[in-house]
């Protein structure tokens, strides 16, 4: 093992303390949606004090807003930055980014939650709270990364671009107007919650909204209309046969152990405003999974096929068609081969650590990584040390050994792909 | 025909154009719950320029609050007050209680509406709006028919009390207060919009919220998560089961044309904050019918009983059951013998001014008449202008023809019931 391979892992070892507590304080942060600044602000500060050169500015412009892979439905970014923050190389060697986002889904049900949601509590090892594993955790593995090459003294030959986005739970609206402010390297890593995994290959995904018309009376005439509830549970069977019919249909074997390898989400329903009236309106929204070799275009046809078949099979959908509209999140599906030279270099630092072979999949769910590479040319890999599972969960919490391996091993992945110019 | 007789339909038939104006103007103020003061003060002036004692004041109190009856969720009734006005009899004839509320629903999603929910438009002799048949244009019928008498000079025997009462769509607080301030008689009529049929059994009501739990998960990998959404709809279908099997069991020859006599109405869904997380809570509100003769315990035994049983058929509800609450609106059924003399002096008066019989049924619905007759001991009868289809629904309307003639049929009532005093 050569020198800076040793010191990266001291020194990672023995900072294992102020790793934790970094990502404690930002788990204290609420950072939901339009919330973000208070914790890209310890962000900021943290990539100040290693002495990167930082590039913080609020997102927005027409060439974002007008570009093809924005999809975003929110009013402002105002008061929100982005972050991008570099640590310049001596020159010669390959750059990289290291892009994770600094937004959160809400936290749902509280009552569902047995730590406090924002609580940051450590218990036997690991760390609770909104966040944590979604992707705060794998945000703190790539900051750790980089001190240990900073506190060590050791010099890059590529650049590496460290990046804390916003809007990645949205549709990537953040990392979009990273790729449009100029940022691409020779390659990327996210470090997503993938339990470790390895994702060269990234499903995409798209929101949709369904309007469910239907006739409103008197709930004690309730014969007299037409319950937009009732007709939704049959807009609901038939996203779900659609669903089952798309998934017979993967064979990608990096999809072999997941259970719906490409899912239709139905996230929310609301429909009524009285419980003695009809209601004459439902409004499903929810998320379609897009295959990584599929378009988006062809997964919103057949989405809209099948529910116009519906439509024709219901005497009062025929006449009353439910509408579906493509809103707000939409994350281009990626794909990287798995011989490309950073899935080469990520496995065998993997297998430094750990001492065992990475278990190499395509993520369930849509990330950056297809902005990055489709857009931005940049080829992206997602690794992470979050847990799948919690995600987007009560309770999320992150094994923090797992953030201190993924940190090390991202570490290491830095010295050959940028390559240490002593 | 007697001369008051002749009076009345005179007087009626030359101030059509007032009634009109009056169910206008009431139509245009939005009078849903917490809004119904401007509402209100148009009828009290109205009842203080006929010369009416009026009682005004705001409901409240602990005997209210804690009365069996009192079902109701509203935090403050302050400055929406009740109102009852009082057309002091010369004695010795019969009293009777004329009762309608100012309350109306919500107006739904306005989209749906041809004519604004509010404007009060009149076209090809219909009156548009949220409240013209449910129950304004009962309300005016009411006022017409006092003031008809007032115009006339004739005095009858018996009290004349008209209640403007609020909350009724919320399950009848603002009739409850009425009675518990003490007012009685020996009859009241109630013109709720019965499409000009007589209901002399009105259905009882209640409404009930399920609370379905799910497990929260990314809606990438949705499979490690469960919906409460799709546990909803297995709840949602066990109440449409109830439904059925409860109808089934309907003889009682009133209710014979009504497609369902007790309807279960599922009114509202919300479920979900995002469109890519698994769902954890469902919420479903609704309103259960109560048949005449039932009571309110053993309807809900039944609801308990079968989402208990729907629960013990499910792996993850039969540890996470769905929860019901009885919140908010809850309205007694009502039943007076189709012998009562009330019944037959106002079938009497209806055929004289409509030329036939009239149909009698059980009313769909429930009413204030439950409080009235069981709490209130004033035996009560349904039989309104208004549009039974059109109540809670876009483009709400009401036949002003229809109002007119319920106004004539109720002010000859009042002759008869209570007595001219000549």
């Amino acid at each position: 093992m050569k020198n800076h391979e040793i010191q990266i892992k001291q020194w990672l070892k023995e900072n294992r303390a102020r790793g934790a507590r970094l990502l404690q304080i930002l788990v204290r942060e609420n950072s939901t949606r339009g919330n973000e600044s208070s914790t890209q602000a310890i962000v900021i500060e943290k990539c100040r004090q290693l002495g990167l050169t930082l590039d913080i500015w609020e997102i927005g412009g027409d060439e974002l807003k007008n570009h093809d892979a924005y999809f975003c439905d929110r009013q402002s970014f105002e008061g929100n930055p982005n972050l991008v923050a570099v640590l310049k190389g001596t020159g010669g060697g390959k750059s990289i980014i290291l892009n994770g986002h600094i937004d959160v889904v809400p936290v749902g049900d509280e009552q569902s939650w047995n730590h406090a949601p924002f609580s940051g509590m450590i218990e036997c090892g690991k760390l609770y709270g909104r966040g944590a594993t979604d992707m705060k955790g794998g945000n703190v593995a790539l900051l750790m990364a980089i001190e240990s090459l900073i506190a060590n003294g050791i010099k890059l030959k590529g650049d590496v671009i460290f990046q804390s986005v916003i809007e990645e739970e949205s549709g990537g609206a953040g990392t979009l107007a990273a790729v449009l402010r100029g940022y691409h390297a020779d390659g990327a890593i996210i470090p997503e919650p993938t339990n470790m995994k390895i994702f060269p290959k990234q499903q995409g995904s798209m929101w949709f909204r369904i309007t469910v018309p239907g006739k409103a009376a008197h709930g004690g005439t309730r014969y007299e209309g037409v319950s937009a509830i009732e007709k939704s549970l049959l807009v609901i069977h038939r996203v779900q046969q659609l669903e089952k019919d798309r998934n017979a249909k993967v064979s990608d074997p990096l999809f072999e152990k997941i259970p719906i390898p490409i899912p239709i989400n139905i996230g929310k329903i609301t429909s009524g405003e009285w419980p003695s009236s009809v209601p004459d309106t439902a409004i499903i929204e929810g998320r379609m999974g897009v295959g990584p070799e599929e378009t988006m275009k062809s997964a919103q046809l057949e989405m809209e096929t099948s529910l116009r078949e519906l439509a024709e099979q219901d005497e009062w959908l025929r006449e009353n068609p439910p509408k579906i509209e493509w809103f707000g999140g939409r994350w281009i599906p990626g794909s990287l081969e798995s011989e490309h030279p950073l899935m080469y270099e990520l496995t065998k630092c993997f297998l430094e650590v750990k001492g065992v072979n990475p278990v190499i999949e395509a993520s369930p769910w849509g990330t950056d990584g297809g902005i990055l590479s489709n857009v931005g040319n940049t080829p992206a890999v997602i690794f992470g040390p979050g847990i799948t599972e919690t995600a987007h969960d009560a309770d999320e919490h992150i094994v923090l050994e797992d953030m201190f391996a993924a940190s090390e091993i991202i570490a290491l992945t830095l010295l050959k792909w940028c390559e240490v110019d002593d």
